[in-house]
C-alpha cells in the first residue's frame, strides 16, 4: 500500500482523516465489550472486534456527523454501537443449522460453540443499546432499532428463499436492503441526526448508506463467485456450496435453457451436487452474461449513492466519501 | 381450579385485576410480532408468546404502574417489551450446543432449527427496543438495556459454571441474578419509573422484583428434582443429566463425604452417567437435607421480596402482589 496520498486507497484516506474520532470509538469499544461477571465474552469478542475490520459502518457515523458539523463526543457511542450490532450479527450467522451440519459441512464456529456466539452476540446487542441510549437522543433510538428489526427480517427472508429457484431479483434486493444496507443506512442517518443536521441532509445520507450497503453486498456475491487474489482469502463458491439464491444465480436462472434448469434444480433446489458443478454453474453465468451484469448493478448503485451527495457541504470529507462508493465497486477490478 | 375468589390462585387473582390491561399487551405482542418481510416470524413466535404462558414479568410492569397511579396507556408497550425480552431468551436458550447434540439427547428445538431460533430471538430483541423507544422514558431505556445486558452476562456465566463442581452458592446466585432476577427487577422498576413514582418507590418495586425472581429460579431448580404431578409436565432430572451446578447440587457437594465427591466428579464433572445415579443424587440430597434447605431459602427471598411492599400504597394490589411472592414459593407445596 503506498503512502502517496493519490494512489492509496480510499477507505484508508478516509480511516486516517478521521483517525482520532476511530482511535476513541476502538477505546469505548473494548471499555464496552467487559464484562465483570462473565469474563469469557471479550475472549470471544477480542478476536472479531479488534480483527482489523474496514470499520465501514463506524467510519459512516463519524463522517456523517463531521460532515453535518457535529463537534460532541457521542458519535463515538453510536459509532460503537453500530459495529456491536455489526460484530453481533457476524456472531450469529456463524451459529450452525443442525441439518447442515448433518450434511458433515465445516462449521462456521470452530472456536467457540453455538451457545456461546449466540449469548456473546446478545450481549453485544444490549450493549449496542446501552450506547445508544447514552446519546440520549430519541430520534437516534428509534432509527438504529427500526434497523436491528429489519436486519433480523432480512435474515429470515434469506433462510426462507435460500435454496430456491424461484427467488427473483425483488426478492433478493429485499434481503440485500434488509441484512446489509438498513445497518449502512442508519449509521449514516444517525450521525446526522444525532448533528442536528437539516432534514435534506439526514435523507441524503440515509440514502448514500443505503446505496453504498447494497452495492457492497452486490459486489460481495459477486466476489464469491470469482477466483483470484483480489478475493483476499474468501473461498470461491461458498455461496454455491450453502445453496443461496445471489444475484449472478438468479441472472444465470432467468436465461437457463430447459437442460440448463435442470442442472440449477439438481444443484440448488435438491443440493445434490458434484466435482464439477461450481466450474459449471460459472460457465454458464459468463455464457449469459450474468457475472458482468451483476457488475454493472452494483455500479449503479454505487452512483446512486454518490449522486446524493451532492446536496453535502463541500470538502474532504465529502470527497472521501464519494471515493469511498466508487472503492466499495472497484474491489471489483 | 376454583371460580371462589378465596382459593384462586394469586397469580390467577392478579390476571383478573389486570384482565384490560393484558388483553390490549396481548394485542400489542401480536401487533409488533408480525413481519410484513418475513411471514416466518409470527409461525416461530405465535406457538411461543401466544401459548399462555403464566405472563408474570408483563403483570409485574403493568401492577407495578398501576400501584404508582399511571393512568396512560405506554405500559403495555414496556409489559409487551419484557415478554418479548423473555420470548427472546427462551428462543435463544433452545439453541442446542453442537457437543450436547452428540451424547445423543433430544434437542430443545425440534420444530425449529438453531438458525431460525436465534434470528426470531433476535427479532423480538430489535420489537422490544421499538416499543421501549415508543415510551420516549429515557430512564426506562436504560432500566431495560442494562438489563438485557445482564441477563446475557448471568446466562454465558451459567455456561463456564455448568459442569464445574466447584461452582459455589455465590456463583449460583450470580448466575440467577443475571439470567433471572434482572428481567423481574427490571420489569417492576420500569413500570414504577414510568409513572413518576418517588425514587423510594421506585427501588422498593426493584428489590421486590428481584427477590421475587430469585425465589423464582430456586423453585424451578428444586422443582427440577421433585417428581411429583406438581411439577407440570417438567422432566424430573433435567438440570442433572444436563450437569448444572444448581442450588440442592452445590448444597450436597459441600456436605459430600470423598465417597460422595466420588460420585459427584464423575456424573457431573466426568458427565460419566448411568442408569441409577439420578436416584442416588436424590437419596444424597435428602441424606444431607439439601432439598430442604433449597426450599427455606427460596421462602426467605419470597419474604425479603414481600417485606419491600410495604412502603407502597395499601390496597388490593400490592396485597396481590404480597401474595404473588407466596405463590411462587407455595408452587412447592
Amino acid at each position: 500500500m503506498s503512502l502517496d496520498d493519490k494512489t492509496e486507497k480510499p477507505h484508508d484516506r478516509l480511516a486516517k482523516a478521521l483517525e482520532a474520532d476511530l482511535s476513541a470509538t476502538d477505546a469505548l469499544i473494548l471499555q464496552r465489550m467487559a464484562s465483570e461477571n462473565a469474563p469469557r465474552i471479550p475472549e470471544v469478542t477480542a478476536h472479531l472486534v479488534g480483527a482489523g475490520g474496514k470499520r465501514l459502518r463506524p467510519m459512516l457515523t463519524i463522517a456523517a456527523a463531521r460532515l453535518c458539523g457535529y463537534q460532541g463526543s457521542l458519535h463515538h457511542n453510536l459509532a460503537a454501537a453500530v459495529e456491536f450490532i455489526h460484530t453481533a450479527t457476524l456472531l450469529h450467522d456463524d451459529v450452525v443449522d443442525e441439518s447442515k451440519q448433518r450434511r458433515g459441512r465445516p462449521t462456521a464456529n470452530l472456536l467457540w460453540d453455538n451457545k456461546s456466539s449466540v449469548l456473546v452476540g446478545d450481549y453485544l446487542f444490549a450493549r449496542s443499546f446501552q450506547l445508544m441510549t447514552d446519546t440520549q437522543n430519541l430520534r437516534v433510538l428509534s432509527i438504529l432499532s427500526n434497523a436491528s428489526a429489519v436486519i433480523t427480517e432480512g435474515e429470515v427472508l434469506q433462510l426462507s428463499a435460500a435454496e430456491d429457484l424461484a427467488t427473483t431479483e425483488d426478492t433478493y434486493y429485499k434481503v440485500v436492503r434488509g441484512k446489509t444496507a438498513a445497518l449502512f443506512s442508519a449509521s449514516a442517518e444517525a450521525g446526522a441526526v444525532l448533528a442536528g443536521a437539516p432534514e435534506e441532509q439526514i435523507s441524503a445520507l440515509h440514502d448514500y448508506g443505503e446505496s453504498l450497503g447494497i452495492a457492497f453486498q452486490v459486489v460481495d456475491d459477486l466476489l464469491d463467485y470469482l477466483s483470484d487474489a483480489k478475493t483476499m482469502g474468501k473461498n470461491v463458491g461458498d455461496d454455491f456450496r450453502e445453496r443461496k439464491l445471489t444475484l449472478p444465480v438468479i441472472k444465470a436462472v432467468a436465461k437457463a435453457t430447459p437442460e440448463e434448469r435442470a442442472f440449477w434444480v439438481r444443484v440448488i433446489d435438491k443440493g445434490d451436487q458434484h466435482e464439477g458443478d461450481l466450474e459449471h454453474a460459472l460457465e454458464l453465468m459468463k455464457a449469459h452474461g450474468s457475472l458482468e451484469e451483476t457488475r454493472q448493478a452494483a455500479i449503479g448503485w454505487a452512483d446512486r449513492g454518490r449522486a446524493r451527495l451532492a446536496i453535502l457541504p463541500a470538502g474532504d470529507l465529502r470527497d472521501m466519501l464519494d471515493d469511498l462508493a466508487d472503492y466499495v465497486v472497484a474491489r471489483l477490478r
